[in-house]
């Protein structure tokens, strides 16, 4: 029944290609080229062909031709993932069809008075968010990738990034999906309803399901006012324990005008101080852990500016807050931004890097420093965290630069052993080891390793009750041996 | 394979009341007859049996017992649905044992740094409103049942209520879940965590499945800061388009803070006048559309009366709202939501009634009102609409009464052939046929008959994968014969 041989009969090739007519396919190796490689390098695979349908009937007949033949598909958005999901070809002798959204990318309505957008799932992520500025409305989603990937990924994956504090996951934000079944059916629902008590909430199952449960072909999405005012906040703590306090007192006293509560450690900031041109510590304190926090409102910046000083003086009174700095222009907020958004890059620069994006819950973060702290140096003495994260999300990238003199090669040699560490401590204190960034194919072992099995169990059922031939991303998120 | 006799072997029954004790079994006729009607009387079902497990392995147990001899099982909460969901034995020959989660009402932690609790499904509403309040946290979840319905049928059907617009449905509440599956496997998902990407986000299948795929046994829910001041207005608009457009300027300038936006019709205030004791209009304005509009914030109270003041203001000037009043004492606010609170009860009080759970986009809704009421108005000359409900939701008690002079009974016997219109309709612009109150038994034929082949397909998919044997609430939500 299934299609084993390394090739695809000529024929079918043909039919698939018609599906699409002649702009929408490539199979030439410099074209497919880009589509193969994950972007940071970690993964090549291949593919015998790139299909691009341009609408979703196209892409259901795709579905349907493939799963009448067995053969398997990957979707791809804007290849930004970061464990190699969209990527084909990467253990099976099967070939696998790419599936690509990108030319998915009409806009099928906006509706200002429901605050709602429906989108085609190959929409750049920084198009859905000026289409909904043109309409002064507010599309919150933004990370790190959005001048290049794509909304039906972000769904697919269920994207985090820097407003999940006040806006929520991707899987927040998405009111109602068109989806391509595995048998090439086309589930329609792109309804732009705040409330829908009708059945079983289909949506959710293919939210975060890094394709592997069908093909997202458009989705619903939600739209807020935009934002009248910012104010942002540069402040030292002691330790991550006092951060904990003061995001709790930021909640309590700012309400839902809090955007975003970073942390960071001071061998973070050292480190971009030193390896960025033009970022300096926005403060003369020393060693101590460094909060970002940045607020907006629908009132004035004034009255919002008031609310925020207000606030910090009496943080600064009761000497939870050591010392702090209030962005006063735009400039200033920016500046404050490129030292949190440098800390990869300057990390990159300083050496060797291990990597985690862990979460933990809020409370449990000060204990998990200390804890992993620990463990890593009893692993690999001298080993340096560099930890920083979305405080507010419970979400930690806590990661690992080399002791000082052991060589890249040799330190890296211990990643496998140290992520192994790292994850299970994560998952033993309630947590997760994988916040943002799913699982692909990077993690599939560690998925297996950490979920329980009647967990595995109930994710092969969905698995197999929606997509029996196995042909939809196959091997990514759960391995296919079960 | 199946128990399609109506009893069940005495070994069995003995088997399954071992497992509670002698305090967690009834099967005496008078015991069981609470837990066997609808409380509106819609429905009066049968059962041999009420279990009420102490615990989460105690729930396990029974229903692996039930997997064994194909038992079927129907989870009961607080029994206040309005669908039926929660009723045994409405059109099945097979016995149906009743698993009740009333005795399940342990809190298992409170974590306030993470802003989570984590409490067991059978605890009422109010008692997790009370102890995270206690703790000077706010669980925002609120419907009129709150003193008698259990968290886990909160969950179950996907709760709405008051405060949708700004905290979401009870969906957007839930972090994690213990559930125990359909083959007396126990499901441990009690994570607290805002962002977890690890594999299928499993709770979402449990969450509005109406007990059909597993048992809800235990839930870590979202906490939030207690609002410090709360806002209330009455304001009058001249029409339905422009109630919508004062919603878009008020969530504009009035940000996050806006927690209710309630519209009613004319003819359910001047009920309400008429029926219920002590209530006046707020407005002595003539024929109208009435506005209930609330805010919450964490400033101080002035903060907010200030800026809701000046938001009226302009409203005023624009001639947006033709007339309006703050509530200024907390009786005044209570007074307002007496006459909201009030239509359903004064309805009953003027004669028979027809009532409808519908949403549609929020831009639709004066589009729906105008087509609603010209298709009843010729299906029924003189029927009389009561329109009102959460125009910020999208959702819209659109019930109706009788044309003056019509026996109750004639009027009620037109009730399938309306509601079938209002169902279409709502279905036909975008919009849902059951908003808030779930499918139930009651709705089972409408879900059929509105959802396209595809969605059904996908839901029996979903159901045979988690529940082969049929034995979760069976009939309810789907009915048995796909």
């Amino acid at each position: 029944m299934k299609e084993t041989s390394s090739t695809i009969d000529a024929g079918i090739i043909t039919a698939l290609k018609a599906v699409v007519g002649d702009t929408g396919w490539k199979s030439d190796a410099d074209d497919l080229e880009p589509h193969l490689t994950e972007w940071r390098g970690l993964y090549t695979g291949s593919s015998p062909l790139l299909l691009a349908p341009a609408n979703a009937v196209e892409a259901a007949e795709i579905i349907r031709l493939c799963a009448e033949h067995s053969l398997a598909i990957v979707p791809q958005g804007g290849n930004s993932g970061l464990t190699g999901g969209a990527i084909p070809g990467l253990d099976s002798e099967r070939p696998e069809i790419l599936l690509s959204a990108s030319r998915m990318r009409q806009v099928r309505a906006i509706d200002t008075d429901n605050f709602t957008i429906t989108v085609e799932a190959g929409m750049v992520l920084a198009d859905v968010q000026s289409i909904a500025a043109e309409h002064d409305l507010y599309f919150p989603l933004s990370l790190a990738a959005e001048g290049s990937c794509q909304i039906g990924g972000n769904i697919s994956t269920n994207a985090g990034g820097t407003n999940v504090l006040r806006y929520g996951n991707t899987r927040d934000l998405v009111l109602g999906l068109e989806v391509v079944l595995a048998d090439g059916s086309l589930y329609e629902g792109l309804r732009g309803l705040r409330k829908d008590n009708t059945g079983y909430d289909l949506k959710q199952l293919f939210i975060g399901a890094e394709g592997t449960l069908g093909f997202i072909t458009a989705a619903t999405l939600k739209l807020f006012p935009q934002p009248q005012s910012v104010a942002t906040a540069w402040l030292a703590v002691s330790d991550p324990a006092d951060a904990v306090q003061l995001y709790g007192e930021s909640r309590r006293l700012m309400g839902d005008e809090m955007v975003a509560f970073e942390l960071m450690g001071q061998l973070a900031i050292d480190m971009v101080v030193e390896h960025i041109p033009g970022c300096r510590n926005p403060l003369d304190t020393g060693p101590v852990w460094h909060v970002l926090a940045e607020y907006s409102s629908a009132r004035a910046q004034v009255d919002l500016d008031e609310q925020l000083t207000a606030f910090l003086g009496n943080c600064l009174d009761s000497q939870l807050v050591s010392d702090g700095v209030l962005a006063t222009s735009e400039s200033q907020r920016e500046a404050f931004w490129r030292v949190r958004h440098g800390i990869s890059e300057a990390q990159k620069k300083a050496g060797a890097s291990i990597k985690h994006d862990v979460a933990v819950p809020v409370s449990t973060m000060p204990e998990f420093l200390l804890a992993a702290d620990k463990l890593i140096a009893a692993a690999l003495p001298g080993v340096r965290p560099v930890s920083f994260g979305h405080l507010g999300d419970g979400n930690l990238h806590y990661n690992l630069s080399p002791p000082v003199d052991m060589a890249a090669e040799v330190f890296l040699s211990h990643g496998p052993a140290l992520n192994t560490l790292i994850h299970t401590l994560a998952n033993d204190m309630g947590g997760s080891f994988s916040a943002e960034h799913g699982i692909g194919y990077l993690k599939v072992g560690e998925l297996a390793r950490l979920k329980s099995p009647v967990a595995m169990t109930l994710m092969r059922q969905v698995k197999g009750a929606l997509d029996p031939q196995g042909i939809m991303n196959p091997g990514k998120v759960l391995n296919s041996a079960g």
